[in-house]
């Protein structure tokens, strides 16, 4: 079993920096693209096997630190009642939106041994593969809740914000009830085996730092209080949150995930004790190849401070990313980090 | 004439505190919902009695401190050859996106006497009219690269980040096309009667630092030092650009916009001795009353130690804003501030 990762998360001393990529199993790998010609995405993420394969793919052609549970961050939003689909190039559509105190009312807190078995049963295949660590994820409350009142994704957020700052304690309400959703969710994860568990905030920089406090914060807050006894390492990223850093890393987690915007130094700089993990524009994969160590050795050596660094993209990998590239990057950061 | 705005622009003292909204002739006001029922928007843009009319209407409701030009960033793009149209809840789109060396060479350096009459037509007429400072503006280069590049508006920039990082070369020939336009059209307007010039870099903060340095930066130092010797304020508002901010400050202008995720008291450290243009999150205008002025006294207290302030949104208005809270933030910001 390859710890590194985990060392890297509990910010002890590693014998290079470990890599993993926000998404690695997915679009750009043209054996992903062969299993979902078969089957539709939100029926993928309830099958078992094929999680299975899919999680693997990436990990049998790069030399990646740790595998990412393949699921998505709505689906525990799914049974609590979301009516969830997803549409080609669409992103996530939810077709009764929460934005009344009725359908917030009608939401029920998930049970994952009911709900959600597929995603344990896969946590539990992956683990008797798997020679590097499993992490299990969920979407943080805050960005679970912009899909719940959007019904699907947003530029601007409006019902969101109009929901938050014309009936507060409605919001309140509903952050509790996904709060504690994610929190039956990741322990039954970690009950099945997953190794470390990270909260994907995708739209948490959609606030501004007032709000983040009093309705995102003590969200994340309580769930890694309430996880903090698993014993496993757990992840924040707050994405386009540069100006959320301080309030992060006061979140309870032990990683701080770190979005392209942010240089990696300024950000060790807040993240004062915790590891850091990231932070490689997703789209710099592109960069020609030498330009494209040149900037993982800048990143590496920005890095030099923190305590545990875990190597990432700053975001998702885009689906037009070359495989190739990928590669390049993995061996890259694994070879000079070990120099 | 009320020159508040001006002098708060210029860093001096005051008797309260100027406001403008970004977007304050739009959607929100059902006067320019009528307008617009009349002509298609790009027509509205080209059509100089409409624009004053458009510009005035929010003055005629509130007690701005300053009117915009109304136009659009992507006026002078379309004079440069961008097939450019508006679509209804689309945005813009350009039907001959620029991403080879040919159809770089394609685009012509507007001339704005020849080619932007209508501005310049607008800005003259508006002088008449007004009796608060009016604002002229362009799109910064690289956010009109990004439309020229991906043809539209884009969510992950993919055709951007690939010219820029493939083909450098051709991405900075791009970009000193579009800033001798800008500069040429902002030239045009001060010329007409425009008593500041911003320039609006929405798409600034999809960039890490170390590309905005790089591939934006140098193009709006460029502009502002052009325009430094016509002796009006300069107005540069990097949009999502928290981590921007350090460079933004040095770009030339002599106020920074600052958006919504950045607490101002932290922009204001790091502006120096530059003003500051912001900051309320747009979505804010739908707080309930007290809230809405307890939030404006907290911005105007975190604003206290700027070398001037100008209060506006940390983006455009929202088109469901409902204008009596334009009006109830105006007067609170001039109530509050003359104290």
């Amino acid at each position: 079993m390859n710890e590194t990762f985990l060392q890297a998360c509990r910010g002890e001393k590693t014998d290079y920096t470990p890599v993993w990529m926000m998404r690695q199993a997915g679009r750009y790998l043209p054996e992903y693209q062969k299993v979902r010609g078969t089957i539709p995405f939100l029926e993928l993420c309830k099958h078992p096997e094929l999680c299975v394969e899919v999680t693997l793919q990436p990990l049998r052609r790069f030399a990646m630190d740790a595998a990412i549970l393949f699921s998505d961050i709505l689906i525990p939003i799914e049974a609590m009642g979301a009516e969830l689909s997803f549409h080609e190039g669409q992103g996530p559509i939810i077709a009764n939106p929460c934005r009344d105190a009725e359908t917030v009312e009608q939401l029920k807190i998930a049970d994952p041994e009911q709900d959600l078995p597929f995603v344990q049963e896969t946590v539990r295949l992956l683990r008797s593969e798997l020679d590097v660590p499993l992490i299990g994820f969920a979407g943080a409350p805050f960005t679970c809740a912009t899909y719940l009142i959007e019904g699907g994704s947003s530029k601007f957020f409006y019902e969101t914000k109009k929901l938050m700052f014309t009936q507060p304690g409605l919001f309140h309400r509903l952050m509790d009830k996904i709060s504690e959703t994610v929190i039956r969710a990741l322990k039954a994860q970690a009950k099945a085996g997953a190794q470390a568990l990270q909260l994907f905030d995708t739209w948490a920089g959609i606030l501004a730092p007032c709000d983040f406090e009093i309705f995102a914060l003590p969200y994340v807050q309580r769930i890694f209080r309430k996880l903090r006894d698993l014993n496993v390492p757990l992840i924040y990223f707050a994405n386009n949150g540069a100006t959320l850093l301080d309030m992060s890393a006061r979140a309870g987690a032990h990683v701080i995930g770190i979005d392209w915007r942010t240089d990696i130094g300024d950000a060790i700089g807040k993240a004062g004790r915790l590891a850091v993990q990231g932070n490689l524009d997703p789209l710099a994969l592109l960069l020609p190849q030498e330009e494209l160590k040149e900037r993982i050795g800048r990143l590496l050596g920005g890095a030099r401070d923190a305590c545990g660094h875990i190597f990432n993209l700053g975001h998702g990998i885009h689906q037009l990313t070359p495989p190739d590239q990928v590669r390049l990057a993995v061996d890259f950061v694994h070879e000079l980090s070990a120099r």
